[in-house]
């Protein structure tokens, strides 16, 4: 019997509720999304009392489907003024789900200036004092709640960026080996935790896949059989299992669509320095790992484990990481990328968000372009609160309108991830409408534009890319909410078999007799809700827009600009 | 005949062009608002190419008519996002009448570095390089101007802080006596003029009443009776002559709706010390002066020049600006608030966004509150560009952001003025719903809440403070078309040959046949155009509201919240 677990600061207060019905069947972003919206007055302050932080489970988070570890931070976005769900790896969310908590949601916001930690495991829940753990980084402290909690123990925390309420701060959970660097990253929900003032929740469970299961036996064939048609694809079967995402980085550059120097040129002549490949061989040879997975019963192992040459080590450098502190700065030093994603991780600011506010301070001349020890030395304030510190915290558009830049590359004020929209145009269309804000991974037409994957439409040409960014957003506001894994689609979009086998799954376990229809419908709905919130928060269709210099600057090699029609953006997610 | 100037940066290139029957009747504000509707696209980069920054005098500037030297810059802003007419005094405007310019338009964005001026006189108008004055405070480059040009100009001019585009940047011209202190300032236009990289537009011409006037007999005695009016009535015949707008201190401050320790409380103790007769006192014992016009004709001189302790001269220091660094940062001494006008003013910043910045920045712990000096220091990091710096450069909206505060006196990302929206509420419907974002001069309701002007609405109540807010609104939309000071509003809301008067002046300047109904008219089209633009610009009604924590938290003394209903002002503008 599942349950949502309410923590009202304002008394404090914890309490477990039952799940209504309406949200039974919702998981993830499904439900983020649903309870943000129906809970959240979409015009308050994100950093008020009236915001809630609500994380959740996937809905086949906890089973033993394949890669399906994934959760889901949600609320009113800091950073884009709009709602948010913000999705990752690690292992809590499979030890909420064996704990049957359906969501956890923290509202209200204390009168003091304490700071709380939550501990919750097979008793139930209780606030204790989390005052030794504020001012820390997220390594410290997921290493100190291992020690006092033990080593198996899943913890979700924020680092002094989400203390500060920086807008471009993150929420971190845990890998099977405490690495504190699993982020829902994306739109500044670590200053919503850090507004309830919450530094940790440690999550104890002695079970990771035991979650109720209606029909074990039905489950275990088809989750079988969804482990084999991800090992069979080549993207989800061998590429990311050998080079992780990074994989990436020299597919995109060959495509002429990485965004090098903010967002100047598509291709960068050092990519090769800060590829997967470079990347397995250097983190090989310091005794690291090429391949590592973030919850345990991933069957793509897409991560991995760099030693730095100091000793720490940074795990994992995601290519979307690699690139924004890459080629977006014109840095090809694969260190240095590693030395500002662990520095992010551990302060607690998104990668993406930190990278493209780097670009545009070199756009801005405060950072010369190229110049890693410059980039460190500004990432290492913001743990200090100086006022660089505090603008690179607050993220790219922020960082853009304190030093009248305009080309910032970013929409509804979240910053912009790794695929230039002027010659990866489905990624554009993304971008520009999905109710997130710039974000590749509500709908990455890098599938069908870049990759062949689940089809093939010309990146360069404006043609397709409606149709094609609108179902990939359906799907995967779908996923999203599954817990599976979003690399999935990369095998789904190829295999008939696919999405009725994620059905199959999800009928089994919850003795549900669902169509490939109803899931299709579950995404669309979830994106009616966003919709919605954000309208009644004030967005209109000029918030659906790219940034002015992708439509009049072309980009090289390809001397593109984005040429997708307004009108036809306004169609994208009109259902 | 007049003509108008329009300035392509993008060539760059200067010519006239003849005024299109459409705008023949327009002026001030309804002609900024116009032309910035017409020719700039909603939602262009405010500081891009688009966008373009249009300077008009008012209908009546340049004539005999009394108080009539306002000139109203016009473009979309960069603080707001959204239409911005931004209405000053000084000198310029009745010059620029006299040269039969009708607007000038500066438009484009040249492709170098360099820095433009413009230079206006009987025989034309031509660019010049300004290199030699760029990075240089208004005070000394409208010194070296009317040293260069003659001390009759008029200098309208950027400091640094537009050079540098910062978001908070205003637009400054001269008094008679060459004091560069007449702001065009609020909503960062400065920024947009740093954008054009024009640096400085030169207005010489060798008369000020001497616009074609249709009518001179009936104009004039049009003119006499409206001076008549002014000077019988107390507030513009007594009470602003004798201690200009600083008069206010002690009143709102006996009111409670004084802000105070940035909108904690409605009442400063140390606010006499701060006040109109403290200033006027010091200001003549040191050789200044209680009284001053700030342009030529003006009946109310309302302004003042107080001389610091360093031997520099601020003039004026207003009582918007008084209360923004003074009450509002717990500030009880004149000196301190006349040396942080002075930075304002010189490094081109506008001093109630800067105020309500350094609130903000005082709320978040950066600068304690009271600290005058700390203040300066931080004000004089402006200049710099220093990190801090483009903070205060950019506005309280962003300060709020960068530092994760939630009491952010602003609507619609522009600070707010000097009187606190729960205990003067038809002020707050003002804030809430102008086009123009958090603005007194919109539709000042201070009038009949406070002052007794214009009838009596109790200022605590919500009751009748929408039909306030919209009469004032429509009303002031007209005057700021005129070129006549709002101030003129007082005699006119008390006196039923007021409107009538001003209407006698126009169709007597014109030859025209206008009813007070046409100019009322006016005032609605206006407000519906720049409600349109905004629109189109992305604003919708939950644009139209007030931050959170003033319908949260009461205001002492009086313990009153902002309580008038979202739907009541989703109606004040709804025509």
């Amino acid at each position: 019997m599942s349950r949502i677990l309410r923590i009202n600061l304002a008394v404090p207060d914890v309490k477990y509720d039952d799940v209504p019905d309406q949200y039974a069947a919702l998981g993830g972003r499904a439900l983020t999304s649903q309870m943000v919206s129906d809970e959240v007055p979409a015009t308050c302050d994100p950093l008020g009392s009236l915001n809630k932080l609500v994380i959740a489970p996937g809905l086949l988070s906890g089973t033993g489907a394949p890669s399906s570890g994934r959760m889901s931070a949600g609320g009113k976005s800091p950073l884009t003024g709009g709602i948010k769900e913000s999705n990752t790896g690690g292992i809590t969310s499979q030890k909420l789900a064996n704990l049957g908590i359906k969501a956890i949601v923290l509202e209200g916001k204390p009168s003091g200036n304490g700071w709380y930690g939550v501990k919750i495991n097979n008793s139930g829940a209780e606030l204790f004092d989390a005052g030794d753990l504020a001012g820390k980084g997220t390594y410290e402290v997921t290493a100190l709640c291992r020690e006092r909690y033990g080593s198996k123990v899943g913890v979700i925390t924020i680092g002094p960026a989400g203390e500060m309420m920086m807008l471009a701060a993150g929420i971190t959970n845990n890998d099977p080996d405490g690495n504190s660097s699993r982020y829902a990253g994306r739109g500044g929900l670590g200053a919503v935790m850090g507004s309830k003032r919450v530094k940790v929740i440690v999550v104890d469970s002695p079970s990771t896949f035991d979650a109720p299961v209606n029909d074990k036996e039905k489950f275990k064939a088809a989750a079988k059989k969804f482990s084999k048609i991800l090992l069979d694809h080549p993207v989800t079967g061998t590429g990311l299992p050998a080079y992780g995402t990074e994989i990436l980085m020299n597919i995109i550059n060959e495509a002429g669509t990485l965004p090098t120097r903010n967002f100047k040129f598509g291709r960068f002549d050092r990519a090769s320095e800060v590829s997967g490949e470079k990347l397995a061989e250097v983190a090989v040879a310091r005794g690291g790992k090429a391949t590592h997975a973030c919850h345990p019963g991933c069957v793509m192992r897409c991560s991995n484990v760099y030693p730095m040459p100091d000793g720490k080590v940074c795990a994992p450098i995601e290519y979307e990481t690699a690139w924004c502190f890459g080629p977006n700065l014109e840095i090809g030093d694969l260190d240095v990328v590693a030395s500002l994603n662990y520095i992010c991780n551990d302060v607690g600011l998104d990668t993406i968000e930190t990278g493209c506010t780097l670009g545009v301070l070199m756009e801005a001349g405060v950072i010369p372009f190229g110049d890693g020890s410059a980039a460190v030395a500004a990432l290492e304030e913001v743990g200090r609160a100086t006022p660089l510190g505090r603008i690179i915290g607050s993220g790219s558009a922020i960082a853009g309108r304190a030093y009248g830049v305009t080309r910032v590359p970013a929409v509804k004020g979240q910053g912009m991830p790794a695929y230039d929209p002027r010659s990866c145009k489905g990624n554009g269309v993304t971008y520009a409408t999905t109710p997130m804000g710039a974000d590749h991974t509500a709908g990455y037409a890098v599938t069908a534009n870049i990759l062949g994957v689940g089809g093939k439409i010309d990146p360069l040409l404006p043609e397709g890319q409606i149709e094609l960014s609108k179902n990939l957003q359906i799907a995967t506001a779908a996923v999203d909410s599954s817990g599976l894994c979003l690399f999935v689609a990369f095998a789904v979009l190829d295999n008939p078999d696919g999405l009725p086998t994620i059905v199959e799954m999800l009928n089994a376990q919850y003795g549900l007799n669902l169509t490939t229809d109803d899931v299709l419908a579950l995404g669309m709905q979830v994106l009616r809700v966003e919709r919605e919130f954000n309208r009644r928060a004030g967005f209109s269709q000029a918030d659906d827009r790219l940034p002015e210099f992708f439509k009049v600057e072309k980009l090289p090699p390809h001397d593109t600009i984005f040429d997708v029609k307004d009108s036809d953006l306004d169609t994208v997610l009109n259902f």
